[in-house]
């Protein structure tokens, strides 16, 4: 049962302190939905905390208010209500969890088709191509004058989760708001500058690493690449610089499925998932180990060694091109 | 003096014969907008001819009705009309032009800054970002009902001269074009994955050589990268796959002004140029050595050998650089 947005403004009317949150490993949908919801909510008077396991990675700094999230606090906190964006899965706020002591109302704002409804309310739209966009027509069917900052922000989160306009989910409704943005003071070729055109040279080492060690497996319809730990140090890749990468495996004529496996500090090995083709269901393969996400779009993380984990994900990935093609 | 939609709408309504065309080396919004314009006049009844010097290249027959536009014909022909689109001088036509034995009236519509107007009526608005865009407002003004073929090449046009709606010019007009477009019919991920998310492996082969061989000059401020005809055939590569790399130049962070040297069959080099900082123009740079284009995003032929024409053209981005920043 999805609340609408008249519904959660009135339930969080009485709320004096308030904490936006959103998933670990944020995406700029994730950290760009966060700050302008906490805008709002600060613009109504209210005292608003932004926390992120991961705080605000130097890569989304362009983000107008991005200095106010932050890292959770080794001491617990309470709040009049927690609003989590983006976030499919209570799990996935990691830290942040430990960090909220009480929190009476949750209010749960998301995109993905795997949301559970974790939230007292929720607003869950599955068919909006990122969390911006539902905040967007939240904001709009509420009548509220959006500022340059909540502007830039909701422009980042429905960019960045297109793919600049680009993947499944993106139709008029995306154009209308975009077109709504910059009417509120968005500088789309500014801000599209500081979101795809200003990678730090670590990151090009990293991409010609990719291309220089992709495999092209199962008849070529799977491409597939890894970096371990040694191979990130190296590079003095930070774990954000990863984001992308995998779109230029995605990219190329007859791959179905891009897979990216990345080892991590605590010895997981991180896959995502990128699939071309509906009928090779990204979400559901990693949903089988655990993952999840979108039909085209998903991730897992899995126990073992680099090398053993490729062998056994790639041998899943070929079965499940082989039965859906 | 610019004509309007209605004036270049009664020029061609005495004309049964018309030729559409646009430039060499075409872009998407170059064939995009040649076929929903085309795709207008045939639907006023008139009979209508797609030349382009290059003809169809492979990587845009995604776009609607794409097998009309071939290369001109050998015996030159006469039309009651010739329009030109996004073609900024009429010697961009290449070997058009001279397959043209008559034509009493020009059109010429156009969103290059550098166009000064060759036609008897010109349509130039240097504040579209696509010739596509103009187009769309074109039709809108007249109240003409786009259909699926017209929709989708006006899509496809605005989407690649934008970069995807990134570049400078992408401004609440190019996003209500956008959504007025989905409307008429346009599946944006769908065009999007053929327009973005289908390259052939040899364009991924391409783009490893790049990035393995592209140089930082000018205190890491110039990106180059250079490919030679020999290089080109050993990779299998097209002159169409060239397309888009140096875009991946431009996006290192502190990278200024990005260029790549292409050898062309006919000894030439052709060399793009791409500015991330509006006081280093890349077109005025570009104009001094007898090109044109835009201030972000510039070209140019020179004579000379792949190293020679390197050297000097380096030294020159250098000069611009210090001098603009």
């Amino acid at each position: 049962m999805t609340s609408s947005a008249k519904d959660i403004e009135g339930a969080l009317a009485p709320a004096q302190t308030v904490l936006v949150v959103s998933h670990m490993r944020p995406d700029g949908d994730a950290l760009g939905s966060t700050l302008a919801f906490a805008r709002h909510l600060e613009r109504l008077g209210k005292s608003v905390h932004t926390w992120n396991e991961d705080g605000m990675p130097e890569k989304f700094r362009y983000l107008p208010g991005s200095e106010r999230i932050t890292p959770p606090p080794s001491e617990p906190r309470a709040f009049d209500a927690v609003v989590a964006v983006d976030t499919s899965t209570r799990d996935r706020l990691g830290s942040c969890l430990d960090a909220i002591s009480h929190a009476p109302l949750w209010i749960n704002i998301d995109h993905h088709i795997s949301n559970e409804g974790y939230g007292d309310l929720n607003l869950i739209d599955p068919s909006a191509p990122a969390a911006g966009q539902i905040l967007f027509e939240y904001f709009e069917s509420l009548g509220v004058a959006l500022d340059e900052i909540m502007a830039g922000n909701l422009f980042a989160a429905i960019s960045t989760d297109t793919g600049s306009f680009q993947y499944r989910g993106t139709d008029g409704r995306t154009f209308h708001a975009a077109a709504r943005l910059v009417e509120a003071g968005v500088n789309v070729s500014a801000l599209s500058q500081k979101m795809y055109d200003s990678h730090p040279r670590r990151h090009w080492n990293l991409l010609r690493h990719t291309l220089n060690t992709a495999q092209f497996l199962c008849q070529d319809r799977l491409a597939v690449f890894a970096v371990s730990r040694a191979e990130m140090a190296a590079m003095g890749a930070l774990p954000e610089d990863t984001e992308g990468l995998i779109t230029h495996l995605r990219a190329v004529e007859g791959v179905v499925v891009a897979a990216f496996y990345e080892e991590l500090k605590d010895g997981m090995i991180r896959i995502s998932v990128r699939s071309k083709n509906p009928s090779v269901n990204a979400c559901e393969i990693c949903q089988q180990f655990g993952g999840g996400g979108h039909p085209l779009a998903a991730g897992v993380r899995l126990r073992g060694s680099l090398e053993a984990v490729m062998e056994k994900f790639n041998a899943t990935l070929c079965h499940e091109i082989e039965r859906g093609n």
